[in-house]
């Protein structure tokens, strides 16, 4: 079995459900700003926070801000053993390094007040911040490359005895992120492994980016806690974390709705429909499932087969509960009806 | 190597590139609304559109549209052998039928005429739709049913000496996808496939499945052509296919932005960064790169390694092009300077 961290209370490896993180997008210098973000996040699932650290002057927010807050936080400190020195001693129980970055006696000390306080520590490499000398050391294979700065930086807390580590290797190519996690599990099979693809960017093309690459990783068993890396809110990089968990069966957050694409061949407004339902679904039980459909090829089976159905017909739908018919009712009176019929699930 | 079909003009199958496709979401009845959203799938790149095709008296539109349009049309025909002679007849050059429901002597006819007029022929099969003999048969297990029920419809077209076929299985759920195309791609290496998740929904749940199910398969070299069913414009299908390909390197359209997720270190809007940009990357060759980035730790590496790139600063942007920088510009200056900026590329 997999090695399993504590970063406070949240378990990560060694078989418990694949986390779901963010990072603050605001800085630590506005307080109130990033418990606002921690308490929105937590409201979406959110089970860990990455925050920047770049200076042991907001070590004081630092610790504010794990009083008032919930959520877990990693400190991600990057290269400067007196600031990952400070956000340990103000109660963070998670923190981000390159300790190759590092002089060894330094090191040396982070690791033992990491011991002596429980703390967790993340080391990994990005795409955009690899060096030369792991570069040219792979042959220029960048995915390799990944994997040689992950090995440096994990190997230097081995050797020092220390085991509480959470590894990764990402890179804004899909590709490169696969193949450095391949190499990384071959190499550290005990140790849990944080996924993603950096620098996913905004929009629709970050969301695929990141559904591709982690929903390969996760596919494979590879994978213990995920970000998802957008240009965009934090709170949606935690939802998209949770619709790739769902769509791979691996967790239940919230319901899930299949609805048909519509086709020349529709008899009911299938988005219409949608856009009364999607309101809704926040109420229903984790794991529920609403099926939306618009015509009577696959729609009557789709509708049955889900907790809560809506199969159109040209005026209006049929509702169906666990695939019995409840009542047909013409498109004005749905507004009035759905959030009854909703309710039912319950 | 895989069987290669001809739809018209579009090769499928047997190493070329994977086609991307969609469905006409308006009635053939309406013609002029149907060429209409061919047209507008043809400039989002879309290779292959499927229509409904549900009874013989729309086949006069069928065929004004097939003249009309430049983009290859599969008709959906479903299980009225009558109305796929229709289809074939008014000159479309790709059917989509359910053989297992029509009598053997109809099927024949179909076929021969399929050979006569150098028809494609796709059958398959969608969770929606599983008949309860063939869960009966697979003990209840949805992924195992949905390839009996492909099974006996390629069967039956190859029993006939018919081989210009295209197969799929599709499910919402994304699990049973990959594992009944797993058994397809087993039993019928030859054949060319058409993968996809059906009823994905609407948003980001949407797409994160589309992206989740078609990129595992495609990673694992499993898939020809692809569709993703979204609740939306037939468009959009068609731009998150691409960006699907894009994202596991299979195929290049337009250009690629690589922006940073922002986070409590940055010292640019990446996200004000981004609007600027997003409208200029539609003049870009195909394959471009665009790295917009908000900080120092990660930015001015992966702004230098993109064809073109933005280093945000607290008042502007570093401009990159190929890895040299080309002038730093206060934020109110770039919507003047970036245009220009962009057109370096070409």
């Amino acid at each position: 079995m997999k090695r399993r961290v504590r970063i406070g209370g949240l378990e990560i490896g060694g078989g418990v459900p694949v986390r779901v993180e963010s990072m603050l997008k605001v800085s630590l210098a506005e307080k109130e700003k990033c418990l606002a973000q921690c308490e929105h996040l937590l409201s979406e699932g959110c089970e860990l926070v990455r925050a920047a650290l770049p200076s042991s002057e907001l070590t004081g927010n630092l610790s504010w801000l794990l009083k008032h807050t919930a959520l877990p936080i990693v400190a991600d400190v990057h290269f400067d053993p007196a600031i990952a020195m400070a956000a340990m001693r103000a109660g963070c129980l998670g923190v981000r390094l390159n300790p190759g970055n590092m002089p060894i006696y330094k090191l040396s000390e982070v690791v033992k007040t990491a011991k002596d306080l429980g703390v967790v520590i993340r080391v990994g490499a990005n795409g955009g911040s690899l060096s030369a000398h792991h570069l040219a050391a792979a042959g220029g294979n960048a995915a390799a490359a990944l994997f040689l700065a992950v090995q440096e930086q994990a190997n230097l807390l081995l050797e020092q005895g220390f085991e509480d580590i959470i590894l990764s290797a990402k890179s804004s190519s899909v590709g490169n992120t696969l193949r450095a996690n391949a190499f990384i599990v071959r190499a550290y099979p005990d140790l849990p492994l944080h996924v993603g693809v950096t620098e996913a960017g905004p929009g629709d093309g970050g969301v695929v980016k990141s559904a591709a690459g982690i929903g390969v990783l996760l596919t494979q068993g590879i994978g213990d806690t995920l970000r998802v890396s957008l240009t965009d809110e934090p709170e949606r990089e935690v939802r998209v974390g949770y619709e790739i968990l769902k769509a791979l069966g691996l967790r239940r957050r919230g319901a899930e709705l299949i609805s048909c694409p519509t086709c020349g061949r529709r008899r009911a407004d299938v988005m219409q429909l949608v856009k009364l339902v999607e309101p809704l679904l926040s109420g229903l039980p984790d794991g529920s499932t609403v099926a939306v459909m618009g015509c009577e090829v696959n729609g009557p089976k789709e509708a049955k087969n889900a907790d809560l159905g809506l199969a159109g017909t040209p005026v209006g739908a049929v509702l169906f509960k666990k695939g019995i018919p409840v009542g047909e009712y013409p498109f004005e009176t749905l507004p009035d009806v759905l959030p009854a019929f909703f309710k039912t699930r319950n």
